[in-house]
């Protein structure tokens, strides 16, 4: 069987395709900026979703501050394994990045247990104490979207963004629109639409774009 | 706010909802087995998105045969950590599986550029080697899933079934009609979408109906 076999030549070739389809099925489309342009065709490389031309929504200071906090060394903060092991981890060890899941941490289980909440949330909690700038990115929790808005009304979150895109039936439109009328920078796709690899897409689209 | 928090729930609910939507813009849809609707709403679930109601294609055998490999202990090999990071693994050890992703090894590395391959292919050819049975999960690599009916038209790859579900613009539809045409019993999401999410979905929805 002939096939390509060039991992570059295959994402280029991808990225093509996806103007291509845009170029059909939308011709009037047009982005904002570069850097927005890429973190949507990231989106619909991984997904193979065009709604995300329109459900993707970018606040208007959310990439300068990723930015800002990826040029400080920010810790990044996942909600899933999942959403953790997507992204490109060599990009943020070389840029002296860390990065955290602690869903599974036993620290969280205890807390979430003594506090009577689940156990994405009692992460975001612990978390919120790291007095590094941080981001946080969400691909399977509304409550701890919810969560992270909370801490942030009372002064406790300290977040530079928020990547919020938990997908789903229950909580996680409710959620992301909550993130969208707050005051936290945030990337959000509207409805229930998103997920782990959405969120890896979205932080790796902004990796590559600034430090590839 | 007052949001869900009961994890368990929250499924529940979503599954309601799923079927709610299923039963307003499908009216007429009827999934054709009991563990088929339970893939199906599980793709839903992880994705939002109800296009799987009709590109996921489940050959006649794969689950009875997916099922026959994890009762005997079979292997699992995932073309990505991500797929991996999201398959439920206590299952998995409780029942005795153990479960792989080769791609970053030194020795897929190694083979890769010796063969002149993909990284994904290599790690294909190194797990066909594998005596044991074996399930083979594809949410990302066409390569993978190329290499994957190569072997089997040789007698070299010994897969009791294939996942086979990778996304994008470039081999992965091609790659997914040639699996299905092919004698390897596969579940399949035809056209472009696909992911390592819903990979795992897949395996998962297998082990809650089987082993929960």
């Amino acid at each position: 069987m002939e096939y390509i076999k060039n991992p570059g030549r295959i994402e280029e070739k991808s990225f093509e395709i996806i103007q291509d389809i845009i170029d059909e099925i939308r011709a009037d489309y047009k982005f904002k900026s570069e850097i927005e342009e890429m973190i949507i065709k990231r989106a619909i490389h991984t997904t193979a979703d065009f709604d995300y031309l329109d459900i993707l929504k970018i606040s208007d200071g959310a990439v300068e501050n990723i930015l800002q906090a990826l040029n400080n060394k920010a810790t990044i903060y996942t909600d899933t394994n999942m959403a953790l092991s997507g992204i490109n981890k060599r990009i943020l060890d070389c840029i002296g990045c860390k990065y955290y899941c602690l869903i599974s941490d036993e620290k969280t289980a205890n807390l979430a247990k003594e506090k009577q909440i689940t156990r994405s949330m009692a992460a975001v909690d612990i978390a919120a104490q790291d007095e590094n700038e941080k981001i946080f990115i969400f691909g399977n929790a509304p409550t701890a979207v919810y969560r992270a808005i909370e801490l942030d009304n009372e002064g406790k979150l300290n977040a530079n963004a928020i990547i919020g895109v938990p997908v789903g039936f229950v909580g996680a439109q409710d959620s992301k629109e909550e993130l969208v009328n707050s005051n936290i920078e945030s990337i959000v796709s509207q409805g229930r639409k998103g997920g782990s690899n959405l969120a890896a897409a979205i932080i790796n689209a902004i990796l590559y774009y600034y430090f590839r």
